[in-house]
């Protein structure tokens, strides 16, 4: 349902930007996995606002708090249920919110909806709905890398703007990732970004761009051959990311400009190992892990809330002026890579659990 | 599960490309919806091989047969059964792919995974599946046709290699798209793109390309804030499609270009009638309708299958030759774009069923 | 869904009793398990309408045809489609159906839920529907015999009308109750029980009764703690049998006159295995399996079907007779109990597939 | 999922007995129904634990707490978050549990599933859980209430181990049931039902019973044909209630006792209503109401928590001897009453949105 994700290794996220808190519940999570507060607010803190200069400087301590299914350092095998408290709420800032739909949000559309909205912070809307898929995929992590020596997924931004990093997916090490604040794996680019990024700020606009993510270490035969393929999984997990516009896995949208004979991936052997020479399946054929890596990419719009007057309509379909006011974040890049990750970790988990329990290991 | 799509309108396909048939049970469909065994033909004729000169020549005839769940010419409310059995099976034409993995098919990744397939045709992996996805994308659309007035999608051929046809989404009529074998909308494109697939048929090798697909009368309204976001379900929808290796909506990739003051779609008023001034969103705002038409792309990476020698291994992963014989497809799109436009009734008959689930109307 | 049961190891069942045929898909199920088309024609043989003297005379053939999802006598993995034909239909047996709402049929809540309904044979409501189940139980069957040495479901009539039959769960076999065609397991009742289904056929009445049915081998473990109790979805999957109006597990309702102190089941040590000294649990505690051999009962009221006038309303809401007339059963019991030993099969083969993919083995 | 309940208003509840707290999301509710935090303490204080002499002296104060999904006293549509915060922790009561499996509770299954449990309260299986159905339940009533008029659920204490109320399900009011501790509606058993209670908690010892509900102001057309047939879901419903053993409808298994001709429902008219002149049928027919009113029976066996030495084996396998002591309910059927009714409300809530989802109205 709207809320819910995965099948076996299930999620079910809750909470406003402006209410109690936000949270989520896991179900299916194995027992005996030994997991800690420590494990999920580690990965809370990368996605954390105001954690550097260049992200919004909304100040959330994002402190999460583990409820149930979890004794002694180890989950139960039930549903494990975090809570992170919302503290830094500013209606004030919003109150104009309330009668002016802002472009490119989700005001409009609630409101066509549900004929209801939680007008402060917005709603489900904020990105403060992806706390719960954070720490759900730190849990999702534990779980693969018990059962998957060497399993990790590196997230990096690739682009913002006009700027590309120049990263080789085979070699990216998430300590390069996280040497920066942008979250970039090319040297070169961590400068000419932050620049990018101050500069929309202080124009009040913003950039969007593409994260791209390497996934090592998951056995061939993860995956299912129809409607569930595992880059069908993916490419739902990722554009159901606020912002989110594109998805592509292994040559992508590139790929359609080489023929048949210059984009087959022939297979070799690496000693005992099935392998292909390229990789522009992206790790994935027919829906199924081929035991390559996993290589995708997901494009962000460049963030809605921008400091400069919008036209716009009211809820009472007037039309009136959205005058800059308040917070933003000109580029929501770098906070997007511990998300993608979390949402592997979940997507990933999920299909390991499947897969299991139809083949039995 | 791996063979089931939807969560009210739902479906399950069933069938390898060489057994006795394939097809699909559609449940959850409205009842007294006028349904006829012709309704579902005409779709699948779209999709059919050897319906023209640029497509595979395999010869199938893909006769629907309603086995259930239709009296008297209209649904019943109960499950439809569709079926298509196989009649052009060549299995000697696939004897040595028994041993030889097809470079970049899914032969690897099933025998990875279920320890056994169906060798004979590709089994489930065969472009035959999409049989049930277009059988019931036909029901689908008669619903939404049945509520939404001018309800539509189009699909067309936007690219095919580095041939691009210029389209305007706004205008582009299933009347033009229909006029020539290549199903894209660019007059002066069709001759290019028919002697580029013809060329590399001769040549053994294939192509890939984008479809553009653009649906029209869909309200305000539709789609779930959070994991089910519309354009989330139309990505999983089309990334679960044989050789698709990209979706994006709206903007898209190229929306990254933009900075957040270009990106924006204002609101103002037609009328009546919310709009936007422009679409850059695609349609859909925080995974829900804004009542624009909903426009997308998909890539479809070149046929796997191309008729000259490649290096591969065998399933007993000793290295061999893969000879080049049998039948190719050298170009899946004008295929695909009946298939894409299934997909997008089956995504939106759901989240209308879901929608006046909860909201009551 | 309405026709979909199972989370894991799932079927969808579709067909109308006089339509083209009625059949099953089976997802999920395990690769690599042997199956035969004769494996399913057995258990339907059981099932079958006019096997003896005190069912219904419909000559039914249900001769099973898989169309996917095996090759060489083994499954692939991927979805097994089977079908059976409808062969005798009598449709002018059933013309004044079309009017007439039979009293505790399903006509009437058919045409109110649906405004629309399959007259002749009653559509979904008919016991033919039964067959998919059947059909997928002989498949769970072979699957959880694969896995639990000594794994069988022993179902018999326990109970027609006031007649009881004296049968100890622990040592009843199957070949006991296929050994009558009353399929009650006390040699003693076999001719009362046919001479009381005799006499009510005579005098067009029916009667009802309960169902028994003990399960061996399923280890400790299997099952769920909160909602998807064994318990409960067994009560589940019982009560969505045609004319089943209860369902008891273990000391059932008599339980209730029991203090706690008699009805506590010991722990014990049996050699190396935990036991308890009696069964009032039926095998279940909390919603997971103990080892004990689990026990329960499904009550069935007697057939609707009868062949006296009855006084009732047609669909436009005026008060009628309805004559009697056709053929009817008049008893269920003897063949009910192939079925609720294939619904036994559904939920413990889905039950084991959950348990293996979130414990892992 | 385990801990998850119905289809498009559906529950994920979360909460061991003596961690942080326990609660329930509820995703798919309307929007725009008016709900505060006292419509669901209301129903959490009839569950309450302590409310009476003859329930158990634990004391929870059980205050709910919305999280998320309500704004001014109104649903928003998304996922309403409820927790309750638990108090009244006394691990040390529960010291010798931690190596002993008492008789008849889940601590040996807990451990043979998942190898770890949360000893102490007994976790997941603790009466606790059903913290959170209570709470949703309130909310489902809510929405049933919105849309049906004169809709209501009247649970009842039918049977106290011997002692059996004379109560008229056509009737019975809930002002009748609250006006006692027992909640029980025949005037004349409430003081015997109090004292045999009071006696089994004296001696140790505890008593089962039978919940008796009925279910007023559901139209007809509500349910599904096959697996989710209406009784079938309210089965495992109250199936998957702690201590419940049995299940009927209707005329339930004492129907079994009657011929076919003396148990149908002959239709008539009432004015424009379509009636049954008899109701064995228990409200439903095919699985899908038929407007009359739902009569169904639970039967809960006696507590399994007694004070009195029991034999059994620790989690080492040792043969050892629990010894009585601490605190126990030694009837949960005055208790049962609002969580049968809170049942009830969620699986015709659920069954309300997915009817309207199909039908459209």
């Amino acid at each position: 349902m709207a809320s819910n994700f995965g099948t076996l290794f299930r999620i079910s996220t809750f909470g406003e930007s402006h209410g109690v808190g936000v949270g989520v519940i896991i179900d299916g999570c194995p027992p005996r996995i030994a997991l800690s507060e420590q494990d999920i607010q580690h990965e809370l803190d990368r996605r954390r606002p105001g954690q550097s200069k260049i992200v919004t400087p909304r100040k959330e301590d994002d402190r999460a708090e583990i409820l149930s299914g979890v004794v002694d350092g180890h989950t139960l095998g039930t549903p494990i249920a975090i809570m992170v408290r919302n503290t830094d709420q500013r209606p004030s800032a919003y109150a104009e919110m309330q009668t002016a739909y802002r472009p490119s949000h989700a005001d409009y559309t609630y409101d066509a909806k549900y004929g209801i909205r939680a007008v402060s912070g917005g709603g489900r809307a904020s990105a403060r709905e992806t706390i719960g898929r954070v720490a759900a995929g730190a849990i999702a992590r534990k779980v693969l890398q018990s059962l998957f020596q060497g399993y990790e997924a590196v997230a990096y931004v690739k682009t913002i703007h006009t700027l590309t990093a120049s990263v080789d997916p085979k070699t990216v090490t998430s300590g390069q990732v996280e040497s920066n604040i942008v979250r970039t794996a090319d040297a070169a680019m961590v400068d000419p970004m932050i620049e990018l990024i101050t500069a929309m700020r202080t124009e009040g606009n913003s950039v969007g761009g593409v994260v791209e993510c390497v996934v090592r270490g998951v056995p061939a035969g993860l995956g299912e051959p129809v409607f569930d393929k595992l880059e069908a999984d993916l490419a739902k997990a990722m554009m159901s990311l606020p912002a989110s516009k594109g998805f592509e896995i292994g040559s992508g949208f590139a790929g359609t400009l080489l023929t048949g004979l210059q984009h087959n991936d022939d297979f070799y052997m690496e000693g005992e190992r099935v392998r292909t020479r390229t990789n522009r399946s992206g790790g994935v054929q027919g829906g199924i892990s081929n035991g390559e890596d996993i290589v995708f990419r997901v494009a962000f719009k460049p963030t809605a809330t921008v400091l400069q007057d919008q036209k716009t309509i009211t809820n009472e379909h007037e039309e009136t002026v959205l005058a800059a006011r308040g917070r933003h974040d000109p580029c929501v890049l770098p906070r997007a890579v511990p998300i993608v990750e979390a949402m592997v970790h979940l997507v990933l988990a999920d299909h390991l659990l499947r897969h299991r329990g139809q083949m039995g290991a």
